[in-house]
């Protein structure tokens, strides 16, 4: 695997590899260090993937070098391309790329020597965000196949959602949607059905919840957080009408109390720490399949 | 000990032991290497603080990442309790925190299992700044019993100045403050007694200064800088008048020629480069207890 | 070798011999790991020279700490040298500094027991990049001396020209200077003559470009570009008149089709990469220098 960019990419037989791999670092398998230089270069702000992927490498033995988008030659005017060519003149073997345009990556992976990673591009892809979702279920339920999942939310901008869409429908689970009729996206109808929250979630082994991404949404303000959790959220009521069996997943930050009840997220119910602490897991499994 | 927040929490006998341990270090210990993972939270600017805490870490053989506080979730909205939530889950032990609200710990402490070191809340404390800062006398004086000390400047607005307040006169030091009345905060009282700096300078062991916080202040001119300097600030003719044995500290960064005459910084009687290298062996203490 | 602040400090002698330790790392060369505590301070945005030393840095072993000069006290009003008094402080034995003040380091270099690397001083030095140029002709040439080197673009603000220009000509080179006539600066008479760029293409060994600094000028528009292209340029039309053996350099980041046409940046006569790659061994050579 030279690159990693989406998850489509992968076939059912790589993801269960990778999660092998993922599952043996979480049970404390240590690796010979590898003294490769590496760069994240975060063009959105992060705090989760950004430090994940560092402790990721860092646990590898990885050399990170410091990359401040905002204060690189970028700023002077300098393509990506031309920042990538640099990196890889001083000896950088693979980079972290999060970045505001989808596919930013396709004009480069051809023309580079070193491995992209992609740490996000746009409403595009997330795939190690859907790596460590899937690790989460496989990790809970031992399989994929056959379990009802619902995907909760702003579906038409979320990057993850649609990488998530694909990925479990290939490895056999059978899929919902719901949210707000104005946020979904007719083409995830080829992934599964849209429904209403509340005639889903009884059935449902898995309750996904998206991010509402204020920062780019009008409107904001606490009447309109106050409809959207009583309408489209998951409520201590919906809670309550799960099965005994089923997980609560958010990929994170959580707006506690709009897609979520504030008391939910670290209930017992919840993976969401879980997904967390599998990133960095997955993660390390993904750089040591990009470096090998 | 788990958390370090305030100078308060340690009794006297914990107080020499951290210390024992800082001039241990001092003196070239040298301890396995730590390979946890740390990360330093500033969300005020700091180079001192921030950096010796980073040496610190370093030479203890920590795993220091890398936290940009201006480019991380917390500006999606992101609480700093989620934040830490996060840090703790991708495998973070402990975290430093620089924070311009008081007792931003006070509702984080207990819902972590990650340890918090306070580098500063606020108007508040500033612990490890006080340790470094009686590492300083006690190295320089063999005890603080019995000393005479001055604390001067704005008293009020300083996170230092109460904590050393606090902790040197738990250790017996006889206490005296001056500066601005305006300045003046009367819950001092409890500690020591308001003077006029002509009137006590020949007496002291200890003269510390505190930082005029220019950018706190309007008038900020260099009119006032100067009158600052005549009836406040430590002048080469009070320095002149200060004991044979007498030494000047200040906890940087120095406004030269406001609060002390620009040849004193770096004078013979200054602790001022002392206390700086004293704050990396103090930090590698705090350090080191926290994580044991 | 006590401080690195222009490379007209060095004898022919110390270039030679720098290059040569240059050129070992780059075949490989590995030195027992230099546990020292550096810093660089880059208050001019940059990719490339910082990045660059970094790896140099840690490919020597040494403890690199973060310093973001946006968010260092020198911002509560602190001085260079205060700020480099503090890091000597905390264990910092020496700096890389790029800032946008001319001799910046002039006043600091007598006064601190640490040692200033220059990254680069306003319109003034930039002597890594004069070093890695050196290294790049004389790895391509094995000598400098009889080389005829032209050296086009805005040299009258260029750090990288006026450095280039006197350690050329002391190694034995003829210079030429072409680009736009208000952008010549009659200093760099006393190393060569000026000439256009048609005139001297064809007998040059060397063709080294500058970088068109769009954020210094106005009329910053496609016309103008495409104007200083077809006039000051290296156009493909003129790299085919070439010697067989002549070569590119561009100490980057290259403006595409301004100073040079698109195709020429990566093509077999360019050694823009090579003097990217050789950027972080010649640093190298200069970090050893510094601190043994």
């Amino acid at each position: 695997m030279k690159h990693f960019v989406a998850i489509e990419q992968l076939s059912v037989n790589d993801i269960h590899q990778l999660l092998d791999r993922a599952l043996a670092f979480k049970q404390g398998e240590v690796v010979k260090p590898q003294p490769r230089f590496i760069a994240n270069l975060f063009f959105e702000n992060s705090t989760r993937t950004h430090l994940s992927f560092e402790v990721a490498q860092r646990r590898l033995g990885m050399q990170v070098l410091p990359f401040d988008a905002s204060q690189s030659s970028i700023s002077k005017g300098e393509t990506l391309y031309d920042t990538l060519l640099t990196l890889e003149a001083i000896g950088v073997e693979a980079v972290v790329i999060r970045h505001s345009e989808n596919n930013y990556y396709e004009p480069l992976v051809d023309k580079l020597k070193m491995s992209i990673i992609n740490g996000g591009d746009g409403s595009g892809h997330h795939p190690s965000q859907s790596l460590l979702d899937v690790m989460t279920i496989r990790e809970e339920f031992g399989t994929i196949a056959g379990l009802k999942i619902l995907i909760s939310g702003d579906l038409a901008h979320s990057r993850v959602a649609r990488s998530n869409a694909y990925v479990l429908q290939q490895l056999g689970a059978e899929l919902f949607f719901s949210g707000p009729a104005a946020l979904y996206d007719e083409s995830f109808n080829t992934y599964g059905s849209y429904c209403e929250i509340d005639e889903a979630i009884a059935e449902m082994d898995v309750v996904m919840l998206l991010r509402v991404q204020h920062e780019r949404h009008q409107n904001n303000n606490d009447d309109t957080k106050t409809d959207y959790h009583a309408q489209f959220g998951l409520t201590n009521e919906r809670a309550q009408q799960m099965k005994a069996t089923a997980i609560i997943m958010h990929p994170s930050p959580v707006n506690r109390g709009v897609e979520i009840a504030d008391e939910l997220v670290e209930s017992k119910r919840s993976r969401i720490v879980t997904q967390m602490q599998n990133g960095v897991y997955a993660r390390m499994a993904i750089l040591e399949a990009i470096t090998q």
